[in-house]
C-alpha cells in the first residue's frame, strides 16, 4: 500500500516538472549545450567577440574550433577531444575556448580556407597565430584523432604569448 | 542479496558513466545550454551571422534578446517568457531565435542603446524592424515581465515581412 503510494507520487512529482511546458509537435528536444559535446565541462564562449574580450582581459591564449555536426572527420576528432583529460585540463585552466559550426566574417579566421575541423589559436594581443598548425600542407590548420599530441604540443606553444605592444 | 548486487550494480553503472572524465578541480559543472533557460525546447542560433543566415534561407523573422545572468530584470522577464507556451510555440514555429550575453558589433541591433533585456526583431531582407518596440520612451526595445502580451502582438507585427527587394 505504501509503495504504491510512493509509486503515484513519483509519477506526480515527475509529471508535475514537466507539466504544462511547451512541447513541439515533432516531440521533446534535448536542449543543445554550447560545448555540442567536445567537452562538457569547459565554460565555452558563445561569439568570437565574446571569447576575444575573454582572452584579452583575461591573458589567455584562445582557441577556436570549426566544426560541424554532419561532418565524420569532425566527429571523429571530437571524440577523442572530448576524452582526453591533459587536453581537457589544459583548456579549462589555460585557454579560452570557443567552438563554431558556422564562420565568422573575420578572414583572419581562415588563413588558408574554411574547411572542418579546423583549429586556429588566437593570442591575447588579438594576433590570430597563424604560425600555429597542423601536419597537412593543403589544410594547414587541420588535426585527425592521431595528431591530438601534436594538437598538445601546438597548444603549448600557444600558451607562450606574443608579447604585448602596450 | 539480490537487493544488494542491484545496489552495487546501479554505483558501479554511475561510476562508470563519469569514471574517467575530465572534472574541473572546483567541481564538476552543469554544461551551459544555447538556450541559457529561456526556452529549453527551443532551437536557437549561436551567433548573429547564423542567425541571419537562417533567417533568410528560410524566409522567418529573427528574434534577438540581449540579457544578462546577473541582472535581475533579465531573470524576472526570462521567467515569464519561459513559461509562456503560447510565445514558445510561436517563436519555435514562425521564428529564428537567438539569445546574446554579449553585444555584436553591429550598431543597429542597439537603436537606442545598449541595455538589458532587449528585444530586437530583424526581418528576413535583414532589415532591424526598430519600428517594433516595447512601451518605455527611453528604452524603446525594453520589456518588463506584465509586457508579454505586448511582446506577442509585436511578433505577430514582426510576423508580416517586409516586402523583399528582390
Amino acid at each position: 500500500m505504501i509503495k504504491a503510494a510512493l509509486s503515484v507520487l513519483l509519477v506526480l512529482v515527475t509529471m508535475s516538472s514537466t507539466f504544462g511546458k511547451y512541447i513541439p509537435k515533432s516531440g521533446k528536444r534535448i536542449p543543445q549545450t554550447l560545448s555540442r559535446g567536445w567537452g562538457d565541462q569547459l565554460i565555452w564562449a558563445q561569439t568570437y567577440e565574446e571569447a576575444l574580450y575573454w582572452s584579452r582581459s583575461r591573458n589567455k591564449p584562445l582557441m577556436v574550433l570549426f566544426h560541424l555536426d554532419d561532418c565524420p572527420h569532425s566527429q571523429a576528432l571530437k571524440k577523442v577531444f572530448s576524452e582526453d583529460n591533459k587536453l581537457q585540463k589544459m583548456l579549462d585552466e589555460d585557454f579560452i575556448v570557443l567552438n563554431l559550426v558556422y564562420e565568422t566574417t573575420d578572414k583572419h579566421l581562415s588563413p588558408d580556407g574554411q574547411y572542418v575541423p579546423r583549429i586556429i589559436f588566437v593570442d591575447p594581443t588579438m594576433t590570430v597565430r597563424a604560425d600555429i598548425n597542423g601536419r597537412y600542407s593543403n589544410r594547414m590548420y587541420a588535426y585527425e584523432p592521431s595528431d591530438v599530441d601534436l594538437l598538445k604540443r601546438n597548444m603549448e606553444a600557444a600558451k607562450k604569448l606574443l608579447k604585448s605592444e602596450l
